[in-house]
Formats: structure tokens, sequence, C-alpha cells
């Protein structure tokens, strides 16, 4: 099967196709760049030398929809909610990797995005591809908004213990930390070596983005209106995220408890993985792979969870969940191409 | 004024020999250390090749309290119970820098290090050196007990709001994040470079001994009793505290009246800053210096207020508040040899 | 086929588990720890939790042999040379990724390493797996002295040079730099974090042990005694080597017939990239994958040229080229199990 | 003295900053920014909030020479070119930071920098600032081309042998490895966190601009044409630059030999220091100060001399050897105000 990537110089369309590179049923088809198109792949990214030996193209429907049988959209938040409409219109399957498909309503995308909303009608055509929740309407979809990185490590994270009623809803404080990678090829001082290397920023405090998403799956999840605190840094290494998230239990259980309630929770996920009481995940030991490792700890002088939730963003937290969403969509066992050890150290 | 540096094979000695000398009124005297007695400080510490001479000496006390003015133990917590009391019965200024003399009750410090708790007399003899807060006993004392990394940039950060009576005291989650110095210079395989690099690592979640430390300030200030929620985190990066810090307001208030409350607080304390509304504070902009800065952030729609505080924690978490104190102790300008500018980038 | 890892808890063993579990034909075998027998993997390595499951093993020689098909010393050096004789004798496959077995010269091994050197009868039966040099040598050969890091991307860098009689043999210049991995996993103040983050080290100057072993290379391909000047940098990374090499050159040639020479070279080797004129590789280009990739320049003003020569230290300089030669040794595409794409960034 | 600095928002700027502010007799002046006019320093460096609370100022040249002492010009090349003559023209001290009136031939300048020289007259006026080297003559100017970073850590390390005839002048080869900062506050692709951070990364391979400059000085200080190899390595670190150069002895002499001429050549030279026989500097060893550390092998199998030599980029590279400069023109001791002890770790 032939997957197209579209928006192929930044940072997730080169991590889909390391990921493709080594699945079974998929391979590299047409990789578009509008700004790159004609350029060999190796100008921009040498490590591809002699691996993609294709040129760069640029944004053709017709041809696109030809040659290819599934389309991952790695384009910003803007571009997708134009090119994916006429994709999806010709029928193709879409995976949109941007955050422009992923919230429901057009007034919560307008004030958190600043920019024009989607149109209602492919709004609620997507399937948002967080996969270890949604699996089944994920099979059956052919249109689907790939969750941020933030989201999915938060909501993975959080849902078991909301679900089970056991976490007071308005206690919910996520602290969430990420590498430098998440932030794109793009330039910005921001992400300027000299600024970021030995340094802990702090930003978006209570106004990134992903808040609202975030939102919208607990909600969904536990039917109640969840607003949480949620405040991102920016720490110096390429690949991870950490969320630490705190919520304030309602019943008296035991850091075992949890850790029990989890496990059964994900039994049937193999890329989540729970750490045993007194033991937290580090990043790098999800560096390269799908996983999201979490670990639990319930403290008895305040009676609170403390929840530790660990992603290589790029993967778990883009190009890998989008896998993991075609092999669903497609029907696949949901570890297709996916299966490879986590890069140590 | 000699100033005698004992443990001086450690980190928080380097950063005193580097701060003393940059100070017109301190001189390094005696360095001791008893393991590596006799060799050039320049064996183990190449930079200081040509500006530190003497050797390192092994521990005599008539011999220390006779060359020296004031002692600084940069020595680990149980080392430190057992040296302290000597040089403070012999009637010399003593500043320790371990954990050892800043809880005043014994139980509490047994629960936290695992080991014997000093004596009871001097104990209650060690000024808790916190210098904005207790300037005016630091002033009178003559054996001071210096704060830890985490207390200093947590308390810093928390004590103008809850004075205030502005926030919810069950309410109280920190969590921070520190660069790898602050485990010193002892070898660990978790400090090992190929694993710590490229990695956040949470670590003693709830179990951390600087948590009874933050809590006894906290009810020292507010005369409640007051348990966080403290979280640590381990982050590649050499030096630099952040921690953040969320507690739930009482009353209606807005940043930027948090902030002008905070302003109020610190206006005669030039190491304290305090960023404006939308800015946070990033551990660059502290680097290699004695400032706390902070920033603040309500969050309109949780009510909850988020702090972030950054230090250096080798200088305002350890060496640096350590020459604050002695400045203090002499009635020396409190900037005295701490006037540096931040080292960036 | 089963292959067994000996030195299992080293970071050569864990690439090794991490590329043989995605070997089409290998699989996991015992895996072999002395220091950690009975305990669970993932204890020491949580990144491998629900992948390996199996307990670590003390090394039986019986059991071992009868369960495995092909065996890996990911033993230090000292260690190898007592086990892998054993191992040689009772038939089985072998590969020794340590450096006892690279130098034919007993003598030569006891200078630079300074202890004794395996007997002259093991010494002559190993076969020195540089995989592109010597394939024919390793298809035959049952017991592999796999390459060390340093000598692979040096030797690969400069043969074809060498060998085309272009460059003088007494100017061979080496100046190397190593991220922190290659020095393993046991702890020592050079590898402690905030020792050798944010610097460069130089160490072991025309003193390293790896000199011997490019010179016999270089020697056995020229038919000359090269004695070369190689100098070792730490730098503060996870993973890669590169090596910057100088030549002085015999004749006139560019660095456009110096890159056709070795693309000439290396023409039916797929590890093995030439860059184009007036672009370098970087080892980030090469990350996680078997690659050696190769820049040239000759400098008109001086005559002279310079190799800039790249591996993952951990991959091609270790497990990436074990796995290479055991499929040398099976008549297995040389790319089976190492044809993923390099991670980037 | 008032201190003007011009290009006040590049790091060459914030270190002068940082640094005048330590120095007794210099206070910082007028710092110029055209394009930052108007604005606080502290939306550009929050570091310097409450320290420098003027504004930055649009460049006049009759307010500025009024105002101020000294003016250090911390502008790119090509800014410099035309700034600069202005100034020397009112008569006021100037230090140039950029390369535009280091190289005394216009040809020369405009072969590597690739566009027009400055005009002869103040070529000729301006004193080469290699103040070990030049200090006679800095003494006596009014004007000083401050030298580059390379080049500073490169000549220092390469006279003495030249100098003593001990070294083959065709030889010389010079291994430059910098941290990220060299390359200024400006955006690239290049110095964007995700691609530098764990990468080495070899550019402009005989084609950087400080080698005419590096070739000057060792022509007048030798009196022949010495022809280098220079290549340039970006190592991921904020600071510090480490040169290892080789050169063919041409006689028989021991490292204690060599080491014994460096301590002679450089023994009133406090900035300079050398290591003992087996012991190397570490970039590390030198950062936020301005020291320039020498070590040294002779390796008696090549009869090859390598000397590593380490500065701080933007200390002795750039802003530290300009207020070395400055101490020399007002007589100072070349100490004042640059005493401080590198910061370690």
């Amino acid at each position: 099967m032939k997957a197209a990537i579209i928006g192929g110089t930044g940072y997730g369309a080169i991590e889909l196709i390391r990921l493709i590179h080594n699945h079974p049923f998929l391979e590299v088809g047409s990789v578009i760049s509008n700004s790159q198109a004609g350029h060999n792949f190796s100008e921009s990214y040498p490590h591809l030398t002699e691996i993609i030996n294709q040129p760069l193209e640029s944004f053709d429907l017709d041809r696109l929809t030809e040659q290819n049988d599934i389309v991952f959209l790695a384009t910003p938040s803007g571009v997708s909610s134009k090119m994916a409409p006429q994709l999806v219109d010709k029928g193709i399957k879409v995976i949109d990797l941007s955050g422009d498909f992923r919230l429901r309503s057009q007034s919560e995308y307008e004030t958190w995005y600043k920019h024009t909303a989607p149109e209602k009608h492919y709004l609620s055509k997507a399937v948002y591809g967080l996969s270890e929740i949604y699996a089944e309407e994920i099979k059956g979809a052919s249109f689907i908004a790939n969750p941020g990185c933030y989201p999915t490590a938060t909501t993975l994270g959080l849902i078991p213990i909301l679900k089970a009623n056991l976490a007071d809803k308005k206690s919910v404080i996520i602290d969430a930390k990420s590498g430098v990678s998440g932030a794109g090829r793009g330039l910005s001082l921001t992400t300027h070596y000299a600024e970021i290397n030995e340094n802990i920023k702090a930003y978006k405090l209570g106004a990134h983005q992903h808040i609202p998403e975030i939102e919208q799956v607990l909600k969904d999840e536990t039917g109640s209106l969840i607003t949480i605190s949620f405040s991102t840094h920016l720490v110096p290494m390429n690949r991870g995220i950490m969320i630490t998230a705190y919520v304030n239990l309602t019943g008296n259980v035991s850091t075992n408890e949890v850790n029990e309630l989890y496990r059964e929770f994900y039994k049937n996920h193999p890329f989540v993985r729970i750490r045993p009481e007194g033991i937290y995940p580090a990043t790098k030991e999800v560096q390269g792979s799908n996983y999201c490792d979490i670990g639990l700890h319930v403290d008895p002088r305040t009676n609170r969870l403390t929840i530790v939730s660990v992603i290589d963003n790029l993967v778990k937290g883009a190009a890998g969940q989008a896998i993991q969403n075609a092999n669903l969509m497609n029907d696949w066992d949901v570890r297709t191409g996916l299966n490879s050890i986590p890069m140590y150290p």
C-alpha cells in the first residue's frame, strides 16, 4: 500500500518515512513539499541518502490520489484545514497530524488556534485517533485527526483514574515537559541552540492550544466538563515528553491498587506499559518507540495521585500513532511496523 | 576575613571558592578534605591551576579555628552533624550547607534523613538561613543552617501568596525540575552521562528530604500546617532549578495584582526579581548568579495561581546564599561579592 | 537461529538485543550476566519491560552452547580472552566485540592493553571482522574479532586513498571525536554528567589501544608499516564518532576525483555512503544505523586530503557490524536486520 | 571611564556588559542597537532585568563620542568597516570585535570575506589585539582589531614552537572544535537546537575566513609564509573552543622540554596556563574566564607534537580579550576586571 506524505520537510514527515520504511505493508509513495518540489530529499536530509531517492513533488490532487492509497498530512495547522477536505472528497484514506480536525467545536478551535476553523462537515467526519481509546471508531474510519503529543501522554495517563470515578474532577493539574523537536524545524529564537541548551523554559502557561483537545477527550470519556491547569516547559533534549499530572483522590486507594487499575485498563494495549510501585518512567525509556510508559504514586500525606506519563513526541506523539491508526484502519495487528525496541541510551 | 571551607572537593566547595575569590572582604583560608589532604587542588580541579595553589588539608580543629574567621561546611549530611558542633563550641562563625541543622525536630529529621539527628542543643542554636525572609535573625547569628536548593526556590515563590491569605493551604503542589549538578560529584548510575543526557527522570515522588524543610518554613511563615505535594525531576543540564507551583486562590485576584503583591513583598531584596505579566523566567537567566526570578500566572478558568521560580542551584541554592548569609552576619551590604551578572548564554 | 549474548548489562549488549529483535533470522537466546544472574532484565533496563521477559543467566558453557546457535561476546577486554576460547572449542559460532582477539601480535597486545594476551592458537583463528574489507574471510569464519569503533570509522575512511597509492604514508594524522556512550556503562568521573556535559575533553593522545589495531589493518591493506598520529576527544553527546583524518597527497587529484575513487571502492557496499563535494557528514546523519558516511576535501593550498568519516559507535562501531558479520557468516544479505533509517533528529 | 557598546543585542555585546559590570574602572555607557533602539534591554535579555535599565539607543556619532570614553564594536563584519572609521576620525578609542580590520591586505580580505575591504588608511591604523603577543603595540594604540576566537586559541598554541624553530613549517594542521554560541544569535538551520544537539558537524573545511588571519600572525612571528590546514567542527555545547594542532618536529625534544619552552614563553602572561605532561585541558576548565589553557604531547613514534589549546570563545575569544586590550591601552594591570575563576561545572 502506497503512503503519500505531505509536508515532506518537517520532522513529522521524516519520522513517518523512518517508520513506513520498516512497515511490511506500507511503502513510501509520493512525498509532497511545495517549497522544495523538484529537489532531492537528501539535500534537506542527508541521512536519507541512497535510501529515499525520489524527488520531492508539488501538490497535485489527481496525481496524488491516483498514485497512493493513503495520505499522511504532516502539514502545519491552517494548511491541513485546506488540503484534507479535498483529499477526503476524493475518497482516499487520510490521516492528518495537525491540530485542525481534532476539536469538534469551531468556536473552540478559533479561540485557541486564532484562525478560521475548517467546515463543520469535515470536522464531524474526522475520527479522533487516540488509538488505545478509540480503536473501534478508528477501524471504520477513513479520515483520522491524529492526536497532539501533549494530549496523547496526558489523556492516556488520566483516563483510567477519571473513568473509575476515583478523582476529584476539579483538581486536575498537568505539568508537561517537552524536548525541543516538538517545536518543529522552523527557526525561532526559542529553539536557537544557545538559548535553550542548558535551560528550562516555561511557556504558554494556561494558554496552550492542546488544552481544549485534552478537555474534549476527558469530557467524552467521563461525561463531565473537566477544566484543567496545564503548564508546558521546554527541556534541553531532542525527543521526549513527560507529563506529571496531579489529581485529588476521592477515596482511599493505595498505589498498588491504582497500578492494578491501570494494568487492567490497558491489558489489551501493548504500547502502554505500567511501571511497578516506586518506579517512574524516564523519557529515554521510550526513545524512538511507540510506547507510552506510566508510573503512579499515591501520596498518603495528601491523598493525591501523581501520574508520570512519557512518550516519544515524534513517535507515539505523532508519526507512530499515525501508523498505529493506519494499522487499525486496515485491520492489521496494531504493532505492525512499530515493533522496534526503544533506542537506549 | 579568612574563610575556611570543609568538604573541599565537592561542587559546593568549588562554587564557594569561586564566589569568595570575588568577594572584597573574604579570602579563601584553609580548604579541608580528609580524603585528598596533602594533594594540590588543581589535581582534582585543573580550572583552579595557578589560582588556588595551597594544598588540601586534613581537619584539625585547633589549627582551623586559629587560622580562619568563618567556616563554611560543604560536607554531606551526616558529616556536618558531627563537625559543626565542635566548631560552634569553639566560638567561630559557622555556615553549614548540609541538611543537618535545618529541621528543628529530631524525629522529622530521622524520618526523612534515615540517620541519627544532631543534638537538640545545636539544632536550636542554628538559624535557618533563608536570607530574604530571616535577615534579622541571621544578622545576630553565629551558626547558620543554609537552606536546600529546592526549598529556596520553593519558599521564595510561595511565601508571598500564602502570607497574604489568598491561597487554599490544602492545595499546594510543587513540580520541581533540577539540573544534574545538584546531585553532587559522587558517582551514580543516575548521573552517568549517557543515562541522563537526552532524558527527563522523575524521582523520589513525595519522598524527598526537602519536603519537611519546606513545610517547616511555610508553617513558620503562615502559622498553619501546610502539607505539600512535591515531585522532583532530573533534567539534562548542569545548573539550574525551576519549580512550578500550583495553588488554588481563595478570592478573585488578577495576575497583575499578584505581581504587585510580589514586587511589594520583595522590594528591598535585590536578589528576587518578578517578571512582568505573560513572561516567565528560564533557568539560564540566573545562571551563575544569586538571583531568584519569579513569574506568575492566574488562570481565570480554574482560579489557580501558577508560580514559576528559578535559581542557580549552586549559587542561590547553595554557595551564593551562604555568602549572602555571611554578608548579613557581618553587616555588609547583602550584595557584597554577589554582584555579578548571570552568564548568558 | 538463537543468539546468545554475554555481558548482558552493557550498552553493547543492549544494542545487540535491539538489533536482533528486528532481525528476521535471529532471535535473542540466552542473555548472560554473572553479576545480575537471576534478575529480570527490566530491573536494569526498564525500556525492555514486556519485550525481553527472560531472566539474566550465569555463564554455563554446556547449557549455553546447547541452547544457542551463535554467541556474541559483549564482554570487556580481559574477560573475552578467557571465555571465547572455551566457546570456540565447543564449535559454536562466536563474535567477540572486545579488543582481545583483534591484534595478531601478542606483544603488541600486551604493550597497549597492559595485560596478558590470549593464546596464539586462538589469535590466529580469529578473523578480523571489518565487514566491507574482509567480507570473503568472514564468510568462511566461525570466530570473529569485531573491530573497535574508532578503527572502523578510521580504516574505512583511509583505505581507499592509501591503497590507491595517492598519499604519503608518513603523513597520516587522525583527529577522533566520540560521544560518551563509547566509554560504556561503568561509572567514572570522566563520564559523570556534570563533568563532561558542556565540555570537550582530549584524552589518551598517542596512547589509545586502538592505534595498533588501525596500524595492523593499514599494513595488511597497503603492505607498508604506517605509523599514525591518533588523538581522541570526548564530546558531549550520547552516540556517534567522527574522525577527521589528514593525509598529504603525492600527486595532483581533485576532490571530485577522490570522491569518484571512494564511490568506486565502496560501490558494492551499501553501508558506506560518500557525500558530494562540499558536503561533509554529521554524526546525527547515521544515528541508530549501520552506515559509515564519508566526506572528502582536497585543499589545493596544501595538497592535503581531509577525510571526515562518521558512524554510530554502538551500531557500525559495535553491535551493528557484529550483526553484519553474522549475516556474512550465514550467507544472508548483508543488510538483513540492519535496514532501518537513521533516527533523525 | 564610560564604555559604549555597539551591536547591543548579540552575544558578544552581552558578554562585554557582563565583564564591564565587574570592572573597577569601566562602566557601561551607551548601548547601541539600531534595530532595537528605544526598547529596554531586558525585553531581549531578561537576565539583565534590574541590572541594565537604560534603553537601547540608535547610532548617533556626536552623542556617542561625547558621552563615552571608549567604544566596543560588537557588530558583524561589513558593519564595523563602515562605523569604525567614523569613530576613529573622532579620536575616541575603538576596539572592534569583528573581522573587518584584522587582515592588512585588502585583497586577502575580499577573497575570504567576499565583500569590500575597508580603506587602506584604517587598516594600517588598526593594531591587531592578540594581547599576549602584541602587548607593547596595543599599549600605544587607539584602534584595536580584536582577534577572532579560532585565531586566538590557535596562535597562542602554535607561536612558541614555531618561533623556536623546532617545527616543520609545512606541516601545520589545526583541527578546531567550537561550541555553538560562536555562530551568534542569528537564526540558521545549523544552529537550530534539534539539528546540532547530539551531533558533531564539520563545516567550511579549508575555507574558514579565520585562515588568513592565522597565517598573517604566524608569518609576522616567524618571518615565513606558513600555509595551514584548518578544519572547523561544531560541537553540541554553548561555550568553548578547543583546537588540536599537529606539527612535525625537526629535532628531538621531549614533551617535558616543550612544556618548559611554553612555560618560559608565557611566564609573564597570567592568562595562559600550561598543563603538566600527560594532562590536557578541557574547555570547561576555562568556562566564563579569560584563560587560554594549553596541553602538549610529543609522540616519539612519529616525532610529531600535538598541541591542545582551549578558550571560552566569548571571553578570551571575544569580549574578554577586548577588555584585556582596554586594560593595556589604559596602562591598567592586564587582569583588571578579568580576575574571576572559571565557572565549574
